[in-house]
């Protein structure tokens, strides 16, 4: 490819970028421009020098080669690269660039057809193109290959170095980072500024091939890609020393202009400083090999039993349901954080060992290498404990603008852990999933409901989490009965109820235990399962709290964002008295029972609270 | 130290260890013999090989050496240690460990004295160990020096990397990491098994020095702290290689055993291993230094001063607050993540410049740091985005349970930040930090009530949030109003309110035009500036919505857990109908005010949204 007419052509399209890249940001009056200068020559010799393969009419293409930008400021660059492409006219462009109501937003938005993956959050996009490059090796078996541009400043996030670590772990050499080294943050120089060697030494440390580059010189920048196309059995970073603003004497290297657009005037001045620019030249990308996912025989999905006097944890019934759900929808992938013996994700594991992905401990990554697998028509399970979920709030935040088929377990829900202590404890999980704008939360109570539930989020498309237990629980429900999202069940019920009594996983045994209590003294209280927390089954909940005049929520996590929350939110309207429990003290080592007692959630507070509600 | 008594007087304290590390699992039932184990060399060497300084008496005295671990499962070996060092008896750690209501928890609390952060999240403990020579290098200027005891397994979390490149770029030559590379994690292998030589690749690659070891090998443990005593101008990891379950042969490098006791017959066939063991023998640790903090003069704290005709964003107000209270208080340290110029954390960082720490894109690591410092006295404010805190979400969590005195800084909250678009906003941050078990979430809307509300976070001992604001927002108090915690202000009021309009920050100011509009309409409504969302002024609320009949919140965050929910959970047992506007659609580039109108929080939107509860 790199013979001098090429270049000369790959030249031209780099000024037609730059034009653009400065054009669309003044226009906007905001945006990256300096950001976006320093990896032209890195993103042109890509998609337009014969390595990238894309089919720019069917952008879902499940041969095309895959491009993250990671670091999703450089929107500017990204759009213009798709103006030189011809999909968009630079005018489109210059006239929408983060503009209200536009797919051409300020950090790549999935509405852009060209996106894979919303961006933005840096340190992010690596490992997503490892979720992008294990569905090429090891589940599409397609030879598609994933590029991702990396910023230098994004190289401080530690999920970049998990990202690193798997890639290498899994010999991903289908998968290639291009390091942009332009020295510069948003407030100063990097840590390691131009020291390329730094960065060469800490990227092969991890495993990986790198290749230093010029990643001005067209010529060096193809040759690297070529030489990333020869390496086997690990992935390749092209590590390209920068200039930020390149291209324009005014900015180049110069600190200050971080996420800041020209305006007119020095627009202009660049513009001059550009020279002549052939606006009509239009770049060509490489033609996708096409061949087809290998696909596996299905087979029917099975039934389930389970015996209703034995115990088993929602967790183990999890491992379970995915075990039997996995022959059945082949596009079902679980990864797990180095507990998949705790989660039960490895009852899946040993049933399908083709579509399990250990992820070590390392949450970040594995949340984005959900999402990677989620863009390719995955159903991916990611699991770990509750707690640990936190790990990866960001990731997970970000997920959502994506929109993605993204189903997260959570494992160890609650004090009633007991021994381990509050590190283990997820006592926040249901109010990180609740926050998510588009999301489904689900909590089931016993084994029965959970396998129900996993089918339920195998069928609902979107971002779904499951809260499972600990501790083994009695059987509840029979095979027959049907758990929708956003239904509840109503266990006990007369037309005598004075109070409500909400619950849901190990604390709706405490509900259950308590209506006994309470009906020996003659209370008849009704409750209710609400085994799914987001949506809610607000008219049942409000029918029960207009029979029966008040609620009592009683949760194994805190009270912020919870199940209290979620059921006020429900019945903020209805002028209704809603009263909860949840988890108000630091926690601490003890047993199940020690545990519920101590933080007021088990069956004697809720006892106590129905009657002090009741004035008794 | 070296010499061969000293080694025979280690090797019978390591029997000494040993022998608890069963007997006290055993007895709980529960806890990680196996992990504990492994390091039993490691210790021993460091706390009684003369290494570590420490005054037994008194855990808080400056000048000690501390010691993180980090792999907090292993608190057999943990407690062990302080029975071989005689502060705790070996019958009370059999009979308290992991008992309810003991301070020897499964995990390290701090309720136990010799606990300098409570750990048992993994990947979390060397960016405490940074924080804790930050402080003894750049401010007590003490030589006390701190030792991390890290596990393979954790190695994996991007955490412990974004900890190492701060430590190695602030040339943290007092912090000695220890790696227990005992090849097994909780269910398998760990990415790298035994390959100490990848060990060292990455840690050298990462700017450490670097001392692989024989971690059963007193004499060459011993060897490696000296050496690490040695090392000038950057941090040292000792890595050594170890064996899972050492001592004990038929636990010895075994899968399967990972946080598993040994039953008492397992237990006494272990100790029969163990031979005769001296249970009466004790260690001795080195005396530390007697040196005092330098603590530089202290000037009075300034006034400040705001046109009231001038607007000011609140995130300017903040730096301008830390700068005017740093040098009267000098236990105030700022943090930020490359963000400083937006945060405006920049504005102390020029006032207080040896009071600043740039921690780059890592806030991992920084909320940790943050935690280290809290530990030794400091007061430290971590700035970010909004947004951003949701990548240190575990680490929050976690800090909380060190109970420190912890500040963090959110600014560019919400869809108002604009053309950035969604991945830029923070729209989980009060859900987040709501709901840590005790936390402070303030929301100023405007520069006065920033000043104080800083104010008010100094004077509060724990954790505390600040939201800020992107836009410039106008003067709305004097100098002279108070920001209590758990307050807020009635703005607008009079006999004939029909409704209460809730805000805070940016759509304070919304509800203030809205008010004006319905005041032309002939509608009276009640506004309150919720200033502080945690704790919440929940008379005032139960007030305004008795005398009003009804409550509207509204708020630039998504409705879960946020201001809304929090509202409704205050007034949730008063029967009063809560109404809430909140961002519910997937937010996009735009100009604030296409956004605010966008998602239903603008003006507007709250004039709709009062008519139509009030049925007009």
């Amino acid at each position: 490819m790199s013979n001098p007419t090429d270049l000369t052509r790959l030249e031209k399209l780099t000024a037609l970028i730059r034009h653009y890249i400065l054009t669309a940001s003044t226009a906007a009056g905001s945006g990256h421009p300096t950001s976006s200068l320093s990896a032209v020559e890195l993103m042109t010799a890509l998609l337009f020098g014969g390595i990238f393969r894309y089919d720019l009419d069917n952008p879902q293409f499940p041969n095309n080669d895959r491009l993250i930008f990671s670091k999703g400021h450089a929107t500017p660059l990204f759009y213009s690269l798709w103006v030189a492409a011809g999909k968009l006219t630079g005018e489109y462009f210059e006239a929408n660039y983060r503009k209200f109501g536009s797919p051409l937003e300020g950090h790549p938005s999935v509405t852009f057809p060209y996106v894979e993956a919303a961006t933005g959050s840096l340190g992010q996009g690596l490992s997503v193109g490892v979720g992008l490059a294990i569905n090429a090796r090891y589940l599409d078996m397609l030879p598609y290959r994933t590029y991702v541009l990396l910023g230098d400043s994004e190289m401080a996030e530690g999920s970049v170095w998990e990202a690193m670590e798997l890639a290498a772990h899994y010999k991903l050499d289908n998968l290639v980072g291009i390091g942009d080294i332009n020295r510069l943050g948003q407030r100063g120089e990097t840590m390691y500024g131009w020291d390329i060697q730094s960065y060469v030494n800490r990227v092969w440390a991890f495993g990986w091939e790198t290749i230093p580059v010029d990643g001005h010189s067209l010529q060096e920048v193809l040759a690297a890609y070529e030489k990333a196309l020869t390496v086997k059995g690990k992935p390749v970073m092209i590590l390209a020393k920068t200039i930020k603003g390149k291209g324009i004497s005014f900015i180049e290297d110069k600190n200050g202009w971080h996420g800041k657009a020209l305006n007119q005037e020095e627009c202009d001045r660049a513009l001059g400083e550009l020279g002549d620019v052939d606006l009509n030249i239009r770049g060509e990308m490489a033609r996708p090999e096409n061949k087809t996912p290998e696909v596996p025989p299905s087979v029917p999905v099975a039934s389930f039993d389970y015996p209703p006097d034995k115990k088993v944890a929602t967790r183990k019934a999890y491992g379970n349901a995915l075990a039997r759900l996995g022959p059945a929808n082949l596009n079902i992938v679980s990864i797990d954080g180095e507990v998949s013996n705790s989660t039960m994700a490895e009852i899946f594991g040993k049933a399908c060992p083709d579509r399990f992905f250990e992820m070590y401990i390392a949450e970040q990554n594995m949340a984005d290498v959900g999402l990677g697998l989620a863009t390719r028509g995955k159903i991916p399970f990611a699991s770990t404990f509750a707690a640990f979920w936190c790990r990866a709030f960001d990731q997970i935040r970000m997920a959502q603008y994506s929109e993605p088929n993204l189903k997260f377990v959570g494992s160890h829900a609650g004090v009633s852990i007991g021994y381990d202590g509050p590190s283990q404890m997820g006592l926040e999980d249901l109010a990180m999933f609740r926050a998510l704008g588009d999301s489904v939360v689900v909590y089931p109570a016993d084994a029965v409901a959970t396998e129900r539930l996993v089918e339920e989020m195998v069928k609902h498309r979107g971002i779904a989490y499951m809260r499972t237990t600990r501790e083994a629980t009695p059987i509840l429900y029979s095979p027959d009965d049907q758990f929708p999202l956003g239904g509840c069940k109503v266990l006990r019920h007369s037309q005598k109820d004075r109070a409500t009594v909400v619950g849901a996983g190990i604390t709706l045994f405490e509900a259950l235990a308590a209506y006994d209590t309470l009906q020996k003294m003659g209370i008849a209280i009704r409750v209710i399962d609400l085994y799914s927390i987001k949506p809610i089954a607000a008219a049942t909940l409000a029918d029960a709290a207009q029979a029966t005049g008040t609620i009592l929520t009683v949760e194994d996590h805190y009270p912020a964002g919870g199940i209290g929350e979620a059921v006020m939110s429900a019945l903020a309207a209805k002028a209704v008295p809603v009263y909860s429990l949840a988890v108000t003290k630091k926690p601490k080592s003890g047993s199940p029972e020690e545990l519920l007692n101590y933080e007021d959630i088990s069956r004697e507070a809720i006892v106590k609270k129905v009657r002090e509600i009741l004035g008794l």
